[in-house]
C-alpha cells in the first residue's frame, strides 16, 4: 500500500488514534526523538527514582507565529523554553513530556523541522523527552503547530531560590542583549530585518549551573520572555515587596533589534528573549558572578543593569536615563505582542 | 478602568504576557484553581519530595469539539484523561500541569466550565494542579480551547505491571460499558441521542487502586480511549506478542451508545471511552478482580470481556460472535473519529 501521506501533509487521520496515528509516530517522531523511557509508547513513562531535592515541574504552551525563523524554530524553542523554566527555578532539567497540535495540512517537511529542533535542543539541554502526544484539528481550527512542553526536574538539597529572598541593594544582572528573539518575530511579521537578527533563543540550564558553581550568593534568577525584561522585573519586584531601578545605559540591546523596534514603535524592555537570564545577586559577589556568566557561550554579552531599592510608593519599577531622569516601566495593558512564543 | 474584557470574551491581550494576562489568571482561573505550590505564579512549581517509588510522567492534549457535552467537558476531561493515563501505568497520580491554547473571542464564561471541570476532575482525583500556562490565538486559528495536561505520579515500589507480562490465558476484563464517551461527542455532532446518552469520562485512580487492592494478580492495564477497545486491544497484542480473542456476548454496551453508533455506522469496539478500564488479569484471579471492580462506583458494569491466546499468524485480536464466528478486529487504517478527545 502507498503511503496515505504520500502528498506530505498532516492529515485528520494522522491524530484519530489509527494507524495512521502510529504511522506518523514511528516514521516522523520516533527517528530523531527515540530513547528506552520513550520507546514503549505506552500511556505513560515511568522512570527511575528520582536523584535528592524537590522536583520541579513546570509547562508552556508555544503558538509562536512564524514557526520557524532566524535562530530557531517552535520545537526548539518549545523545548528550550521549558527547560528555562526550571532552570531559572534553580532545578536541574531531566525529563520532558512534549504535545504536538497540528493542523491538518501542515507539510511533513516543517513537522520534521520542529521534531529535529526539539531534538537538538534536548541534547543541547541534557534533558530526555519521555512522554508525548500529537493530535491534528481541520484546517483553519489551529495554525500549522503548537506544541506544549512540560518539564521536571530537581532542585538540589540546599539551593534556595526565590524572589522572598531578593532584598535593597541587590544587583540586577543580565545575561546578553534584550528583545532579540522578539524582535526577530516581530522582523519575520513585517519583513524587516537582515542578516544580522538572529533569536536568541537557547536552553539555559549549563549557563545558570556555571553562574551557581561561581559562589556568588544568587537570590533568585527568570528569564524575560513574554513581556520581556520591563514586565519580568515588575513581577519580581511586586513578588519581592521591592523597587527595581534599572541603568538604560547599561542595559545591553543589539543594533539589530534597537533597529526594529525603532521602526516598529517597541520598547526592547518589553520585547521577549528566550535564551536570557536575570539574576539577583547580593551586591558583594556582583563580580564573580558577571565573571562566570561572561566565562560561558551564552553570558558573553552579560552586565550589571540594574539594583534593588526598598518599595515606598508609586511605581515597581523605573529606569535611569542617560541624562538622569527617571521612566516608569509599568506593566503593559494593552496588546503587548501576541504570539511571540 | 473599566474591565478591558467586560463585553465577556477572550481577547488576543490575554495571552500577550502583560496585565490583562495577570488579570486572566487571576481573576479568572486561580480562583477554582488556587493552591500553595500554583499561587507563586512563577517559572516553575517546587514540590515536596516524592514518595518512594519510580515517577511515571504523561501529556495528553485535549481537542475535543465540542468542548461541552453531556457528561463532561474540555476541562473535566482533560484532567480526567491525563490521571487516567497515569492510573493505568500502576502510578498514584500526585501532580499535574495544564496549559491551555485560547482563541480569541472564547466567552469567558465557557472559560468558567473548562476551569471548574479542571478543578472538579482533580478534587475527585486527589490530585493538584501545580503548574500552569495560557496562551491566544487569533480567532480563526484555533477552535475555542485547546488543553495539554501533564501528570506525574509514582508507581510505588513493588508494583510491576506491564503488557510485557501478559500470557496465553489471561483474562481481559473491562470495567463498564464501551464507547459512551465517542458515541456522545458523535451524538452531538449529528445532533442525535436522548436523555440517556453520557459520556463516561471519570478519573480512574480509585477503581485502579481498588482493583489492586484485591489482590488479584493484575498484568496490565489500559484505558481505551481514541480507537477503543479495539484499537487499545490491538496496540497491547503487538507489543505483549499474543492473540486476544474478545466475547461479542460479553462485551457490555450501553442501549443509547449502540443505537448513535448503528445510525453513524460506527463499532462500538473503536469509539473512545474516557472513564473505562482494560484489565489483564490471571485467570484464577479474574473473579475477586471483577468483584473489586463491580463493588467500586466507576467499575459497576465491570465484564470479563476476552481472553489472551498464544499468537501464531493472522490477526492480532479477533471477536468471537454469538454465531460461533470470528471477525477481525484490525487497526483502522482510515479516517476513525477526530476530535474524540
Amino acid at each position: 500500500m502507498s503511503a496515505p501521506d504520500r502528498d506530505g501533509k498532516i492529515l485528520l487521520a494522522h491524530g484519530a488514534g489509527g494507524r495512521l496515528t502510529q504511522e506518523l509516530v514511528t516514521n516522523r517522531l520516533m527517528p530523531a526523538l527515540d530513547n528506552p523511557f520513550l520507546r514503549p509508547l505506552t500511556d505513560a513513562a515511568v522512570l527511575p527514582e528520582l536523584p535528592p531535592g524537590r522536583p520541579a515541574l513546570t509547562t508552556d504552551g508555544f503558538v509562536v507565529s512564524p514557526p520557524i525563523f532566524a535562530g530557531g524554530d517552535l520545537g526548539y524553542l518549545a523545548v528550550a523554553g521549558t527547560v528555562n523554566d526550571l532552570a531559572v527555578s534553580g532545578a536541574q532539567p531531566l525529563w520532558l513530556a512534549w504535545a504536538l497540535i497540528l493542523e491538518e495540512g501542515l507539510p511533513l517537511e516543517m513537522l520534521a523541522v520542529f521534531v529535529d529542533g526539539a531534538a537538538r535542543a534536548a541534547r543541547e539541554a541534557g534533558v530526555t523527552l519521555v512522554a508525548g502526544d500529537t493530535k491534528v484539528v481541520p484546517r483553519g481550527k489551529g495554525d500549522l503547530a503548537f506544541a506544549v512542553t512540560t518539564g521536571l526536574g530537581v532542585v538540589p538539597p540546599g539551593r534556595e531560590l526565590g524572589d522572598g529572598l531578593i532584598r535593597p541593594g541587590d544587583a540586577v544582572l543580565l545575561s546578553g542583549p534584550a528583545g532579540d528573539h522578539g524582535a526577530t518575530i516581530m522582523a519575520h511579521r513585517h519583513g524587516l530585518g537582515g542578516e544580522a537578527l538572529r533569536s536568541d533563543v537557547a536552553p539555559l540550564g549549563g549557563l545558570v549551573e556555571a553562574l551557581l558553581a561561581s559562589g556568588a550568593r544568587v537570590r533568585a534568577m527568570h528569564d524575560p520572555t513574554r513581556g520581556g525584561v520591563a514586565t519580568t522585573c515588575n513581577e519580581v519586584a511586586a513578588r519581592a515587596g521591592v523597587r527595581i531601578v534599572l541603568d538604560e545605559a547599561a542595559v545591553p540591546v543589539g543594533d539589530a533589534a534597537r533597529a526594529v523596534c525603532e521602526v516598529l514603535g517597541l520598547d526592547p524592555l518589553y520585547v521577549a528573549c528566550e535564551g536570557r537570564l536575570l539574576a539577583w545577586v547580593d551586591p558583594a559577589d556582583a563580580p564573580r558572578a558577571l565573571d562566570a556568566l561572561r566565562a560561558h557561550p551564552l553570558g558573553r554579552g552579560a552586565a550589571a543593569v540594574g539594583t534593588v531599592e526598598p518599595y515606598r510608593e508609586g511605581p515597581r519599577v523605573v529606569m535611569r536615563t542617560p541624562f538622569g531622569g527617571l521612566r516608569v516601566l509599568d506593566l503593559l495593558s494593552g496588546m503587548d505582542l501576541p504570539r511571540i512564543c
